[in-house]
């Protein structure tokens, strides 16, 4: 057994996770998975931390060159996150024939293809398990077990923060506010919460999944986000009413040779294996054409299921080094499906109107969608305070211009006060 | 890109469902895994399961001896199944020097240290995904993903015939025997359903799960199991009340440096990830030191879901070959936990009785309870037919001995009737 040298640069909540399952278990490393993999040199802009960590002043650095210039390092962690210097740092890394682990969902999702083909050219491993779904096995499993599926939809419920939010307003009834206060009291949302609740986050993460389970690059700019702003407790009830729950759904499919994906608020049916994930949990629905419906569930974020995606890969890298097999599997993106627009969508809406609590009201929208070619599944008209009801529409499957046409005529309607909230249905 | 050639015993279900896939996706083979692998001969005692697959003459034998001599193959796949010839198939292929790849749950969980011997003398591959949750990615995230875990439980739905019984007796309030017919009607259960509806099935699954969550070799014979043959559809009913769902669970569990294996039914709260697994799906739930709760969920049997899972391990084996890094993770039991017996297990209870409607017969048979020291969590008293009411008991952990005990006295009461089902509570 050699020792397999690694460096890690990024001393925050992941990075420490790292540290501490090192500490607690470099030993089982050896004699369970028969590598052994030493952290030698650790590296943050912040000094402070390391002492924090407790780690040896001579094991420290602020310069990142430091690690990636030192020949005996063989694996380097990267956990500083973003597009900026992390790049940099990935990219010199595989240029000195080091093997990469990173939990970077950013750099992989913008900047993928120059990642893969470097670790390619270089003949190393690229490994990034913990940038979806923290510590949930999922990039592996589609890497390896699954490999023999044509893989059809990747769904999920891949940001934490958003999960705990509309959780907290679907159980007990509070609004968007006061559930994004209460998430950042709990430091589960971010001071600036933008890239959880405007779905950035998803997007770059279903990016990742799809460029993997399609073998095609998706990157994130492709993604179109929708976030959860707009949604209301009122909303949920009538979901819920209706036999669906409001989830954030990073949703990834095959369609005709093209690739529809997409990031927005979704109702699912409630006995879907996703409707019940709840709180901070993350789940991933992977449809296969062998293997049928499967699921990976469990924490998608926090410090030590992150690192413990992060310490699998480097288990995995330190393997392929002793082994000599570096590089095992590399990029997979093969193929170049085209990526749909957002307007070749059909699928289900949940259409919610206030109107006047005149007789025919009901009558003259729906007949709107009729005209519009837009079928209906189920509605509920309830009374709402001042003389108005609200109407909650759910459509089959139409096309997301048709849906806009009919409604741009029904909120010309003098009796139709509002259009409130619009939310797509997936698998009705 | 060198042929891998592949040999095929058994073209039963999972067989033909490996036909099927390689028909269908050799080529992606090539394209998106690098591999390049053709199933060059398949054996089977029934010719007319070549002939009914449209398989060629000149690539067919009834003699496992010509596949496993056959110089040209590198990888065996067995689906025969059982450990008498399945075994010699296994060992013999290894011998000669082949990577094999099989389903073969009973052989591992009863033989599985001398397959893995023999795999890691000729320094080869032996892979078994399909070998527990069908297509669900379980074996490969415990030996990769989360190998930087110490593991301290699995357990899972990992049976799907009893499972959709217990599904459909909770939803329609079938009996047990009304529920084995539609489940054998269906085919879903067999002619003899010993295996499925007695646990052993479950208990083979759990043995395989333990011995490498938990570093230690289980074997089935270890794994103490109970069926769900004595399952009513008013004990699902009354568990429901409490907020419990029945499931036949396969347990395993690190507790004090030993393990704690069964196979029983068992109620679990109805919160839980595990208890909204429905039908013939399979779940496995893992928690990881690091990790947290984890769960796989997806189709744990049938001839696709199984053959995806074959065909990964073959693409798997075919990269290794190519790489030049064949039997790159091999045993993983290092270490030697002692298997606890039964009786030492301290678990919850779920207790129905049938008594006299007579007052003091709930302060009679709850003092018995609170002399063996088995404090009660809830109880549940309703009104039966002829004089008669049922008591319900949920008590918090309490040894097994203690319990019995208990119920011996419980049952020399006169106004007690019967003490009808004793049922464990996992997640009290």
């Amino acid at each position: 057994m050699r020792k397999v040298k690694v460096g890690l640069i990024g001393l925050g909540t992941v990075g420490s996770g790292v540290v501490e399952i090192f500490a607690r278990h470099r030993e089982e490393f050896r004699r369970h998975a028969g590598v052994d993999v030493e952290l030698t040199r650790f590296c943050d802009r912040d000094t402070a931390r390391a002492s924090a960590l407790g780690l040896a002043d001579s094991t420290f650095t602020d310069d990142y060159t430091t690690i990636v210039n030192d020949p005996e390092i063989e694996v380097v962690i990267e956990l500083i996150g973003g597009t900026g210097i992390a790049r940099t740092v990935v990219l010199e890394s595989l240029r000195a024939g080091k093997s990469v682990v990173t939990a970077n969902k950013a750099l992989l999702a913008s900047f993928g293809e120059e990642v893969m083909e470097t670790a390619h050219e270089k003949g190393v491993d690229i490994l990034f398990e913990a940038a979806v779904g923290g510590g949930i096995p999922i990039i592996s499993p589609l890497k390896h077990v699954l490999v023999a599926n044509e893989i059809t939809k990747v769904m999920g419920i891949v940001n934490g923060t958003t999960n705990y939010m509309l959780t907290r307003m679907a159980e007990d009834g509070l609004d968007y506010a006061t559930a994004l206060s209460e998430a950042q009291a709990k430091g589960f949302a971010e001071a600036d919460p933008t890239a959880d609740v405007d779905g950035l986050d998803a997007a770059a993460k279903i990016s990742i999944l799809a460029s993997i389970a399609f073998n095609s690059r998706v990157v994130m700019s492709q993604v179109p986000a929708e976030g959860i702003r707009s949604i209301t407790p009122a909303d949920i009830e009538y979901a819920d009413q209706m036999g669906y729950t409001v989830k954030l759904l990073a949703i990834a499919r095959r369609v005709d040779g093209c690739i529809d994906i997409r990031v927005h608020p979704t109702l699912i049916r409630s006995s879907h294996p996703l409707a019940s994930v709840g709180g901070v949990y993350n789940a991933i629905y992977v449809v296969g054409d062998s293997v049928g419906e499967t699921m990976f569930f469990g924490e998608g974020a926090g410090s030590l299921p992150a690192a413990s995606a992060v310490v699998g890969d480097v288990i995995e890298a330190a393997r392929h080094l002793q082994s000599g097999c570096l590089g095992l599997i590399g990029c997979t993106c093969t193929d170049s499906l085209r990526v749909r627009d957002i307007g070749e969508l059909e699928t289900a809406f949940y259409i919610r109107l206030r109107v006047a609590d005149e007789p025919g009201v009901l009558a003259a929208t729906a007949s709107v969608f009729a005209e519009h070619g837009v079928s209906l599944a189920s509605v509920i008209q309830k009374l709402a305070e001042g003389g108005e009801a609200e109407l909650v529409y759910v459509t089959h499957d139409a096309a997301e211009s048709a849906v806009q046409a009919a409604l741009a005529k029904i909120g010309a309607n003098e009796d139709v006060h509002e259009v409130g909230t619009v939310l797509r249905v997936e698998e009705l």
